[in-house]
């Protein structure tokens, strides 16, 4: 079995310097978000994740949830760990007082949630799907349904779903036929929804489930979807439970990873139709649904890079313990820890260095959405909330893709011991792959950066976020440090690459989308590649800063700093000239990607 | 469930036109090798395979392979479909028709071998042990032993497995401690291996273990390691089968995939010694146990392939098949199969160009050894056998890592279907990842190219492969067709990059050999990239001379010519600027892999 430690000093490196969790605390309304607190909320959180979370992983794994008699019944341990979770308040840290939250920054819950889909993927995404739906009821709910629904959301006493999927309804999402017939105050809503996660189990006394239907007469598509809140036990006008709704678990897949997590095949209205409440207005679901799915979706990058930082965790300490072999170039006798040959170091050096850059990316995105919140100055606002957009689908899909390499890499670390379910390493490598496709595949994120990030504002978005990897250049130009330089270099080729691909994908936006679409995932991993190469760049340069001035305890931390800027210095040397390949598929490559009649695969 | 269809067309283009079947069939001894043979070989193996292997896969997976009381019990119907390949003479075809083999080359063993793997890894891997062991015996085995021995292993009647790794001897093989004692003619065994490949099963009637011990005063290290035949069921001189042996299986592994093919911790000499026949002289083991090695691995590579052409098998069955979202650019107003949506199109093209690529380098590589062996040339035999030394690491290398990143994108293409274990692309996901793990790990194989393969003949054979590589630049400035020169570009950078890389490291050998290691998987990498685009190339080539001179039925074939030729022009595209990338961690990169203190990661 793997420990977990949550990687707190890192967590901090980025939420301090590269965040600026300062300037978010600045903001009105996260006063209270100060440094004391912050350290003791990644410290508790940290003791929950590692103590009581991280030891069910690998159980939970092997037992699987299971459907019987209709009832879903969890690994041992996992209602208890879930209800630690409720009891420490935690899944109400960034939401609204009014309703019981915290309302803390959601940089510091991004933090925290690291810690949760590290310690345990399939039990956090229990809270994952309860925090979108309450996002969702926030923005959308009316005031008797916030009422109603939100406080014991937001606790975690009653959980979340989020129900699009239909056998025919996966990625087009407009093709689903789940009806809503009106009831008076309701609906009624019968069909079969598949893939819903955590759709039924045995961790809280309510669930509610956000289920998109149609309601007579609707348009066909996306145009003709409403939202309703459909809870598994109704809600009586006092927050009580009442009787059972028409909705049940009928099966559970049997996946590849995650399998503590019930993923349910849900069908509604069997006795003649599940009660349902409208959420907005009818036929604006989708939008409703994107509240939740774009929050949704930051959060799955997160688990991409939890899944990863604990594999890397793992491989670590096998490659410390593990003694094979002689030094090659012969400088001990003896056989020393594997983490002493070369070859290892690179493939640990990728893992860190890789998951370095993904958290800088996520945390620092989470951070924009914080300025983009609650800044006081309204065009600093709308550009945190571009740059936001803009990023969004990068975290989900670059993060994924990343945390599906890096976990491989953490099995082959392990060499044949990787192949055995028993250390561990092979379950993080099943776990993670379902990253990459659920909340929006990544093909379908590569669509969004590239028509509503980068295409629909014309890359204003993206030339903003340009300018600003260009004040970067010039930072390190005035540091001292013979890393500076060759990180500048790496930089400024990745840049001059994404710079290339975007103004070629703007202008083929225009005259030929197919094709510009076929360099779409290419494009979204440029765009990771180089802005995860920036954010380390940046916190080199920090980590140089303090190294040259002091200050921040710069001289206890001397080691500490030195690696942040050897780790950029990797990033730049070995993983920032994919760049370059990455760009060729885009523009080189988006015609031969095409060429090919369809019957000659 | 999955089908397997054996690409028999892609087998036969690489067949002629790369590994030049008919060159081989012009050698000394292998004049039975017609063009009619190979079809009808070709043909009755693929039915085979898809009729009989590939449906067990999913199945025996599920089932898995069973201990119970000493005995194991593999998946229903394996039994059988062994005994059909056994009674097909399948195992027989490269080997000496002394000892009942066909004699055929290995170029078409080699494919018949993809099929194998392709239909079933998991069965597959029991006749691929037995022929390592069969060429071992072959090499090293006393007449007596080579009289007793092989023809029911060449008959797959008696199967083979291979004894290295022992808990604290893993890719250290010289840390191994298990014990041979003399006692008359034979030796007494006593000792545990792991991670047994088919130690024990019900599929034959004997299983002859190749173990590697150590002979009381043996040098430490790799140079005191003795090579024994212990088989199960002792032999007696008329071939019989005699009595049980002093050895049994202990336990099986649970692995992440590979579930139908018994992976046995093995115990030797439990109850005194198991007898055991010294195989060669004491303390030349590893030299006979490379003999077996060098052509597990190109086998292993072939694994790689195979596991990769079946999942994109699936993963194209399904995206012509199911039926999301309209054309991005709205050129139809229903939903239209997902192969139509450009990046999926991409996934998919990645795939077929990539495997491709990896079978044209696996089948060159396999044909080169049959001239080594073959030529009456001595010249060309020590050139041939130069390049199946440098290419072997590669083969094994590159194509199981491509293996494992093709299977990931199967998944992808199949969305939240590929999580699903029923759809079966999870499966291949799990089973290919042993493949850069077993018969050395791809670290292993990257030093190997790097000590042995590079750096020990000065980069000779290196050169000569560079050499040949910029004669088709030449042939590809002669051929008309628009797709000719940008190929031939990549394909110049990237031996560009090549020939760079290695100057570097030959270099670097001979005064940094840490920093060298550090550089030698991304080196392997780029020998695949490169190696990969250059045979890509030469069959573009190919298909254009057809295509411009007809013959070889070029008209008819005018669809399948143009999709060579289209593919390989993706892949020159797509995948080639990749080298740039992989160069880059080698010189650029490889000081910053080594810089980190142990302690800060």
């Amino acid at each position: 079995m793997t420990a977990y430690t949550p990687p707190v000093a890192d967590m901090r490196f980025v939420l301090d310097e590269l965040a600026r969790l300062d300037e978010i605390a600045a903001l009105p309304g996260y006063e209270e978000a100060t440094p004391e607190l912050v350290e003791s909320i990644l410290s508790e959180a940290g003791k929950l994740a590692s103590e009581v979370w991280a030891p069910l992983n690998q159980s939970g794994d092997h037992e699987g949830s299971v459907l019987e008699n209709g009832v879903v019944r969890t690994p041992k341990g996992f209602p208890d760990a879930y209800a630690r979770y409720v009891e420490g308040g935690w899944g109400s840290l960034p939401f609204d007082p009014a309703h019981g939250g915290q309302g803390l920054p959601w940089a510091i819950a991004a933090a925290t949630q690291e810690m949760w889909h590290g310690a345990n993927l399939s039990l956090a995404l229990s809270p994952l799907l309860t925090q979108g739906a309450v996002e969702l009821l926030s923005a959308h709910g009316s005031e008797t349904q916030q009422a109603l629904y939100l406080a014991k959301m937001i606790s975690g006493e009653w959980t979340g779903t989020m129900n699009l999927t239909e056998p025919q309804a996966g990625s087009d999402v407009g093709a689903l036929k789940t009806r809503a017939e009106p009831a008076g105050d309701h609906y009624l809503i019968t069909g079969q929804k598949t893939y819903i996660t955590w759709g039924e189990h045995d961790c809280a006394e309510n669930i509610v489930h956000m289920v998109l239907a149609r309601t007579p007469g609707a348009p066909a598509g996306t145009k003709g979807i409403s939202l309703f809140i459909v809870p598994k036990f109704l809600v009586k006008p006092d927050g009580s439970l009442g009787e059972r709704n028409d909705l049940r678990c009928v099966s559970l897949e049997g996946k590849l990873g995650i399998h503590a997590s019930p993923t349910c095949v849900m069908a509604y209205g069997d006795a003649g139709g599940a009660k349902g409440w409208l959420v907005g207005e009818e036929n604006r679901g989708m939008a409703c649904m994107f509240t939740m799915m774009n929050s949704a979706r930051l959060s799955v990058g997160i688990q991409g890079l939890a899944v990863a930082e604990r594999a890397y965790q793992a491989a670590l300490a096998f490659a410390k313990e593990r003694v094979q072999s002689q030094p090659i170039d012969g400088s001990e006798r003896g056989a020393v820890p594997i983490i002493r040959h070369p070859d290892v170091r690179r493939m640990l050096m990728t893992m860190k260095a890789t998951i370095e850059a993904m958290r800088a990316l996520a945390y620092t995105t989470v951070a924009a959405q914080d300025k983009a919140k609650r800044h006081p100055d309204a065009d600093i606002r709308a550009r945190n909330q571009a740059r936001v957009d803009l990023l969004t689908p990068v975290v989900k899909g670059w993060l994924t893709d990343c945390g599906c390499e890096l976990a491989s890499i953490g099995v082959q670390i392990h060499g044949g011991m990787g192949f055995v379910e028993e250390t561990g390493a092979a379950q993080f490598y099943r776990d993670v792959r379902i990253t990459p496709i659920y909340e929006g595949t990544n093909g379908i994120q590569g669509l969004d950066l590239l028509t509503r990030k980068l295409l629909r504002d014309d890359g204003a978005a993206m030339t903003a976020l340009q300018t600003e990897m260009g004040v970067t250049l010039g930072e390190l130009d005035s540091l001292p440090g013979a890393d500076m330089a060759p990180i500048r270099e790496a930089l400024a080729d990745g840049i001059h690459e994404l710079s290339t691909a975007s103004d070629w994908l703007l202008e083929l936006g225009e005259t030929d989308l197919p094709r510009a679409a076929a360099g779409a995932s290419p494009y979204l991993r440029l765009l990771g590649t180089v802005t995860g190469g920036w954010l380390l760049a940046r916190g080199a340069a920090a980590a140089q800063r303090y190294l040259t001035n002091g200050g921040e305890n710069a001289e206890a931390r001397q080691g500490f700093l030195t690696a942040k800027i050897q780790t950029a210095r990797f990033y730049a040397d070995n993983i920032l000239p994919r760049a370059a390949a990455e760009a060729a598929a885009i523009n080189r490559g988006s015609e031969s990607t095409l060429a090919l009649d369809e019957e000659f695969f």
